[in-house]
């Protein structure tokens, strides 16, 4: 995480407050995760012992957390009072209880996270509030966190560098034969050699030829050949923002109507970058990249969403997708990544990573975008 | 993933149809993650899209994901009823309605993974199947996959080796001075030219000095210096199969003090190494090595259980924990990492992986445990 000022985490926990009267909402629940590092600096991973995070307007913040974490909780520059259980997990429902009934939660209407919050945490929950009304905070944290501020977009701006350099160095080890799998671990290499944090905001994709054609292949030991389309989406992450780049290439010569689908897609992501403005609807980029592929022909060939929001997570809002009415504002970081995927021939796809600013749209990247063609 | 046969799948939803039986179970429903991959093959990210696949004794088991994940489902090599929706997330609701029509879930008692699943899909799975009782299958899952064939053994083999000999090659990096990020970030690239999977367990720690007294320390850019503790914890990925271990050493001279600690660590991990028997109960093996520790005196620095199960997770069962009966049977894999951590000085924590046989534990990995001194 970036070294913030304790008044950074303080302020955002203001703004969470004033958020959480918007939504009506009287307090908020979170497990670990990165709205409970963007609200507070700290840094767990999800895992088998639950963590559970209680803000409450006005008053010193809560967690109920493993006693191995408890150094991470001393150290915050902010107060939290801690409830801590050790390795006896018997001892989480009455942790859990107390931390509950100092929280009053008692017909509270206490917003959580859904696409983070898991079984395990709720049936702790439940019973310890049992007066409470659990509801989805999820536009609400948006509502922080989409717009990002100077230091976050800083940070961004220096991942998408790393990315796009680490690609580079990447693409200089390439040779035919090469296996998706060893140029995916040069990839990575590369990435963390161009400074990126240690923990990766995902895996890179390598997928080759028919293996292109699904958008969420994993790297697989087939070997590279003339003739493929060949995908590679990465990432990098700086002071825990992230970047989310996809190029597509030709290997040696393919076939003329897989270049035709290549400058179709390059003209769809054209098309919703030049889109994204303030005041557009999210949805209004998608469609603006969708028409481009539907007056092609290839409209049922375009399986996904135009993009997605990025930041402390390499999938947030804003998603840019077909209807969503949401207003693009000065701040926001999200993905523009049209493809097409021939099934049992191959994929391209071509993915940005766009900044709202006051008066337009700003792609951080700009890796060439026509296909190339890697000599074999 | 290990490229399985098709009848290794269904052999396992064969076990799972009788494990389901033992604990009165009708049906089993999974989101993304490793238990859907053991008894699939698929292999989906945890996302913003939900997932959820339906198990039913006997019968053709059903799957509800994107449409983007389409070519996944139809690569697979055993039949699964693919219930596919698009981008449009008001279709989420319908779409689980009609999987959960198809599964006959009514009065059911369908098993769930309580740290896997999260209130995004039981939003949907509760409606969709209001007749339905939830209940968690984690031990019945875990009946399944804690005891592995000699196909998931010989990848968990291969990972420790790989990660042993991507530590040795990372030592070579290693001057007084190096920050903790850079030698983490030299740690992973080593870890991967050594063979691991492009997706490791988990980013390497590195810990120096005080932050070494925090068992889960994020790298930082703290410079490693003389008079030092410094723990080291990464593992590689095999087929899916994980590996995880921990060694500490001495940055040049360190306190006399630290240097016995760091014996009593490695007795307390021998110790628990040798209670590691087919029949013992798992919590005397954790017994084993916190006697160890109480008798030296640091009772209260050691304060995390001794190890936990390995393998698809890197977190699983058995946990090597205070209490658990669980007795010890062959094929079961796990950590033994005992730890002491004196705040504000530094830890020292040595972990190996341990495979139970037919007749004793045996170590998979054999790094030298004393305390090593790193020159300086």
């Amino acid at each position: 995480m970036p070294e913030l000022e304790e008044n950074v985490y303080l302020a955002r926990q203001s703004r969470l407050s004033t958020a959480l009267q918007n939504y009506q909402l009287d307090a908020m629940v979170l497990n670990a995760g990165p709205s409970l590092t963007y609200l507070t600096g700290l840094h767990f991973h999800l895992s088998e012992r639950p963590v559970a995070f209680f803000f409450l307007p006005g008053r010193v913040p809560l967690i109920v957390a493993p006693e191995l974490e408890a150094g991470k909780v001393k150290a915050l520059p902010n107060p939290m009072q801690a409830y801590l259980y050790g390795e006896d997990t018997g001892s989480w429902p009455g942790t859990f209880r107390a931390a509950a009934r100092a929280a009053r939660l008692s017909g509270a209407r206490v917003g959580l996270e859904p696409r983070r919050l898991r079984v395990l945490e709720m049936d702790l929950l439940e019973p310890a509030a049992p007066d409470a009304f659990f509801l989805s905070a999820q536009e609400c944290l948006a509502s922080l966190r989409m717009c990002k501020d100077q230091a976050e977009i800083a940070a961004m701006r220096q991942a998408v560098q790393v990315a796009q350099q680490a690609l580079l160095a990447a693409l200089d080890s390439f040779q035919p034969g090469i296996r998706e799998r060893e140029l995916a671990a040069e990839l990575t290499l590369q990435i963390l050699r161009h400074g990126s944090d240690p923990e990766l905001p995902f895996s890179p994709i390598v997928a080759s030829g028919p293996n292109s054609a699904n958008p969420h292949a994993f790297p697989s030991s087939r070997a590279i050949q003339a003739g493929d389309l060949l995908i590679l989406d990465w990432g990098a992450s700086v002071d825990g923002y992230f970047s989310d780049l996809t190029r597509t290439f030709a290997v040696g010569e393919i076939d003329s109507d897989l270049e035709q689908v290549a400058r179709t897609v390059a003209d769809a992501n054209a098309a919703a970058r030049a889109a994204s403005n303030p005041g557009t609807a999210a949805g209004a980029v998608d469609s603006a990249a969708r028409r481009v592929i539907e007056l092609s022909g290839y409209a049922d060939f375009f399986i996904h969403r135009t993009g997605h929001g990025l930041g402390l997570e390499s999938h947030e809002e804003p998603y840019i997708t077909s209807g969503n009415a949401l207003p693009l504002q000065p701040g926001m970081t999200f993905t523009i990544e049209p493809g097409i995927y021939l099934p049992g021939r191959g994929g391209v796809r071509i993915e940005d990573d766009m900044l709202i600013t006051d008066s337009a749209g700003e792609s951080l990247s700009n890796l060439p975008r026509e296909l190339a063609s890697l000599a074999v």
